[in-house]
């Protein structure tokens, strides 16, 4: 799967890089405030929709579902974001879920 | 003020555009999906901030903490806008949080 | 067809959603001004060449030709786009329009 | 006047890189193809608009009203770049546009 | 192979616009500064990686190659677009990257 | 001073978030490959020019300018993200290189 072969290249390459990477999206995920587990994860789907990163939204679906949120909540997050991003932008992000919850288990990072 | 201003200027020039777009914006809130009032207001204050549109932010903000949403909250979604935005575009929406929480009334829009 | 498919999807699950979005682009495009038709698409079409959306792009592509512009006003107004967007995305907008042209039927939404 | 003042500079400092960004411009302007130079400007304020380039949307505004171009058309130009960019932007290029209109002496570039 | 496609096809069309952009990037390129012929490339595939074109990222990063770059300098420059643009912006570019020097002949444009 | 006073609020009130997106900067820069300091700030130069971000860029020109970067490289680097990016992009990032140069010690991060 592509997404976690450019990740892979990336963690064999420069392991250093990824840990301080995840280390502080970790710090922003668990100190960065109040907010639980599915809320954080609509809100990291909501930025990587509004900003039309195809790999990133499929990591944060996945792991929204993860958290337990339901295909309805994300389909809301996405939706969302169309007044503020644009209609183009809102409908790429959607077709993206579509396919995610047709076939997870291929498209699944 | 300004938002309003530029707002009430659209509102009488254009009533039935500025309808339309608040019937949409309605329409995606309200018939979008299952996700609560604050919940919703906190995804649309990080596709703001993640899209960097100031005035946007503002209402957006304005409104997240009228539905009960805390300081911490905005600011936690905020921060979490910025493994995958970058950190400028998370400082300049942290900047306009610190300035609406320090002034509500001048800057509410 | 991929981008009928993604809407279809959207006016089945949303109907009303749709219909608000409609409307907002119908306001904008009937009352926004005195602007004609060929002018509209034109201007929609550089829009989507200037902000990257390849199914926006082809939407206003195909109305700005059933309008009646002609393939060359479609490129000029892609080629205008190119000093203030830079030259990649004026580069890909302008494939998308070659290839438009190549196959309407096929492509066309 | 800012705008001037830091082309200026540029023009004063490499004119060789004006000059063949100027003879760019020209060429896709002029020999892109057959729109009237009404209708290039409209393409070009849309585009600025779209993208958010303060300035150059002062330039293209203050070289579409020389063109001929009624501040309606403007207006409507700006306005239908709203359901593909998105209604925040849209606002930002209303408000230059009202504030150019006011002052055009002053802010004219 | 795509890229010499769509240009070739807008050298044959316009070949005054293309020799115009030519010209300009020639212009900035050799007269804009102190620079050295590697340096440039870096900064081109910095400002292609960081704005998310995959082409122009192409055709720079098969110009630093040959201006002698090696692959863990453009690697580096990639590398450190991240803070700033965020790390799906960088992961896409870090891709392409490794696409190119698998296969240089067939992707290089 | 303004950046300044954001990031002081930042690092007193999420002193681990930042200590970490600090790390994950300091792996990129110092470890992600064999760039030397100078052609490193000039990258960040560019990326943060290209991307439009006014506080990032001061940052970046200050450190690249202590790193032992002439202003003249600074002004090189800005203009060769004009054919990429566009030219008002690069314009409003020379402007910032400009204001720097005048006066670093007001505007010095």
């Amino acid at each position: 799967m592509k997404i976690r072969d450019n990740l892979d290249a990336l963690i064999e390459k420069h392991p250093e890089i990824y840990e301080a990477y995840s280390r502080f999206g970790k710090a922003v995920h668990e100190q960065g405030g109040p907010l639980d587990e599915r809320t954080r994860w609509l809100i990291k789907v909501a930025t990587s929709a509004a900003l039309g990163y195809p790999k990133a939204q499929l990591t944060h679906m996945t792991k929204a579902l993860e958290a337990g949120c339901t295909p309805e909540e994300l389909e809301h997050t996405i939706l969302l974001v169309a007044p503020t991003a644009g209609f183009p932008r809102m409908m790429e992000a959607m077709e993206r879920l579509r396919e995610h919850l047709r076939s997870p288990e291929e498209i699944r990072p």
